[in-house]
């Protein structure tokens, strides 16, 4: 579909979305039938493409860019939406690395013997056609292509209009990899239209999207929740937490402390609330508060937190719901593990918690009863992430328990099918 | 919640059914924790509790059966609907089963060392609370108490108005197994009312209940996934085939093709449409259409066919797409491998298909191709079933993909949550 339409062609684009999702769900079929050998293929000559184009894909970007700017954009996006020479190879870079990633699809796990003596397994296959809905970042179209890709699905991916020329710029490299490798040029689509229509109509096509992954702002993921009558897998808040046990290491503590809400302001795997025993909080925070000051960090307490630290402005109810993306923390200062279980399960996200202590069972307890997508001991909440768990990638991060959870790879563009072989064995 | 409330008294449904799934999500913590040993102490418990209450189960199945009657429902209804010694017996031992199972909560995979030091791996975890909803077999009550009870769930059961007295009898059983061991009463709730638009009330306590599994007719299954707000474990149709291959063997193709339609007729796996080569047809239909015929299995069959077999009745277009769960079969002769899996691609349900051939490369391109939840070689589709496939018993069979796909034991009522060992390690 996508390599012969413009924008200005696309004058119905409920009919213009439909045909893209048919056409993706026409070509699902050589995606998921398609070889390691051919796949890894397409993904060499992808990153190939990029490379070759990348005067062509800065120029697009410069002028996605001109507009942003006469538009007013702010800053934040502005750097979201810049491509330069760096990126672009970084973009090429991350398809090899999906190349090196071993392919999921039709591994055959546990093919055990049942008593009837048939021999019954499951195999990895692709979840079908997926679709992508993102905002700014350009460099979101050639990661999604790959994972897709890899994972033996058809992709229809919808870019934010301001990165519009940026986006298909990179489409006509993902295009021609996959035709350079004998697949189907429809197996990854990049929809040509910007209309805010086309995502509506998006989220209608269930016959022929098997799962809609929205990557954006609380806004959009909001909007695809409530619209899609296809599966989605998302992440809505990251409301995360560390809690300093009285079993903590005091040097673990304060080093965990700091990097999980210092190291990244504006990721959903930044703590948001630091949680501590009346005694951890008394070894630990005075060296803490002051290193969140050097780094300029406002700190929200309770009560007891301001006891020990006037200068800590009040929290309020809502400074524990607080996603806050920005360098502010909320601190309270509980009685113990159950409380601060208590509190994570009344006010947390289920996105990423981490427990600071030495103590054996109490490590045991917060790992079993913390219901998060990341339960950690002696770790910071910011490793909660594709790259660093060993996926290779992540098509994003979800907080759902169903499907799949946390950091999403490429298993959780699959799904696992039965398979039976026999040697003529009927049921009696 | 259900042990103090009765069908008088409940006045206000809404009111009823959301503080039933209030008191769900409350006892869920508590069922999530349980101990492998609490869990299979409940489980004998009410094992126990349900052979100590034959009497009163039977005296409540009764008085439903009476109502039944007298409300002129059909005979396979009633028969669904009847206990007796025997089935009360099978109820008890098949939560005794449930109890043998091994617990996968708590059970860690892959634990491995990441090159930042921390070590990452996935633990298995309930999703929480679970919503059933079924028509008339009573025993359906035992077995999704247990089977929740078992993968660390919370469950709401809503059973068919016409079973009402019985499952109330079997949901005090349940109910005192839980608390004989130290389990919460509230872990297992049986809805006290069946009016229809508790229905309703229950699939919008998405905040409360984590996955619905309807089971029943497609009626039900159609306005639970059109009206639920979480996601939803179904199974939709099972339009099943078995393609005879040029390369069948002969006895084989005989035995599987008679199994597959005959040794029973109204299940989701039996298959409704027989393919074959023209080679592998000329050589298996003549002894096989005799046995149909013999077992009063009407033959409705494409031109191809009906020239090999004149009293075979000419199948429409309809027929392709039909379920019959009757002693009814669709023949069609196809040209090849590839036209046998275009045929099962465009009319099948992705439910359960098999291939009967001694090729080794057809078998191979056959269960990677063919897109169901089992897909199977030289082996009857009447294997499509948790028990036979080792999963001990299941909650339902899928047709999705996502999450599960295909019978749905304990593992589909289950998740993985990440967890991450460190010392100390944080993000650089």
């Amino acid at each position: 579909m996508q390599q012969s339409v413009h924008e200005s062609d696309v004058d119905d684009v409920t009919a213009y979305v439909i045909a893209t999702a048919r056409a993706a769900r026409a070509a699902s079929s050589a995606m998921a039938r398609a070889t390691t050998a051919a796949k890894n293929r397409a993904l060499v000559a992808i990153a190939a493409e990029l490379r070759g184009a990348r005067a062509s894909i800065l120029a697009a970007n410069a002028d996605d860019l001109a507009d942003a700017h006469r538009a007013g954009l702010d800053s934040a996006l502005l750097d979201r939406l810049e491509l330069t020479d760096a990126r672009v190879e970084s973009m090429a870079a991350g398809v090899l690395e999906v190349a090196d990633l071993p392919d999921p699809i039709g591994a055959v796990s546990d093919l055990d013997y049942r008593p009837s003596g048939i021999q019954v397994g499951r195999m990895r296959v692709p979840l079908g056609v997926v679709g992508i809905i993102y905002e700014s970042r350009p460099n979101v179209t050639a990661d999604a292509a790959a994972l897709c890709l890899k994972s033996g699905n058809a992709a229809i991916l919808r870019g934010g209009s301001e990165a519009r020329r940026s986006n298909q710029a990179i489409a006509r490299c993902v295009t021609a990899g996959l035709e350079q490798a004998g697949l189907p040029g429809d197996g990854v689509q990049v929809l040509a239209t910007t209309d805010r229509a086309a995502v509506g109509v998006m989220l209608a096509q269930d016959d022929c999207i098997d799962v809609i992954v929205p990557r954006g702002g609380k806004g959009l993921i909001e909007r695809v929740s409530r619209e899609a009558r296809m599966p989605v897998i998302k992440h809505l808040d990251g409301v995360c937490h560390v809690f300093l046990d009285d079993h903590a290491d005091d040097d673990k503590a304060y080093a965990i402390a700091l990097n999980a809400k210092t190291q990244r302001y504006g990721t959903c795997n930044t703590m948001e609330t630091l949680l501590a025993t009346a005694d951890a909080a008394r070894r630990v925070f005075p060296r803490l508060f002051a290193a969140y000051r050097d780094a300029g960090v406002e700190l929200r307490g309770c009560a007891r937190t301001r006891a020990l630290d006037e200068a800590v402005i009040a929290a309020t109810e809502d400074d524990w719901y607080a996603e806050y993306l920005a360098p502010v923390l909320a601190v309270r200062i509980v009685d113990d593990l159950d409380a601060a279980i208590a509190h994570i399960r009344q006010y947390g996200s289920q996105h990423t918690d981490a427990i600071v202590t030495e103590d054996y069972s109490r490590a045991r307890r917060f790992l079993a009863e913390v219901d998060s997508s990341s339960v950690m001991v002696n770790a910071s909440t910011r490793f909660a992430d594709g790259f660093e768990y060993g996926l290779g990638a992540e098509i994003g991060i979800s907080t759902d328990k169903f499907h799949a959870r946390g950091p999403v790879g490429l298993e959780g563009l699959t799904s696992q099918k039965w398979i039976v072989l026999g040697d003529g064995q009927v049921r009696t």
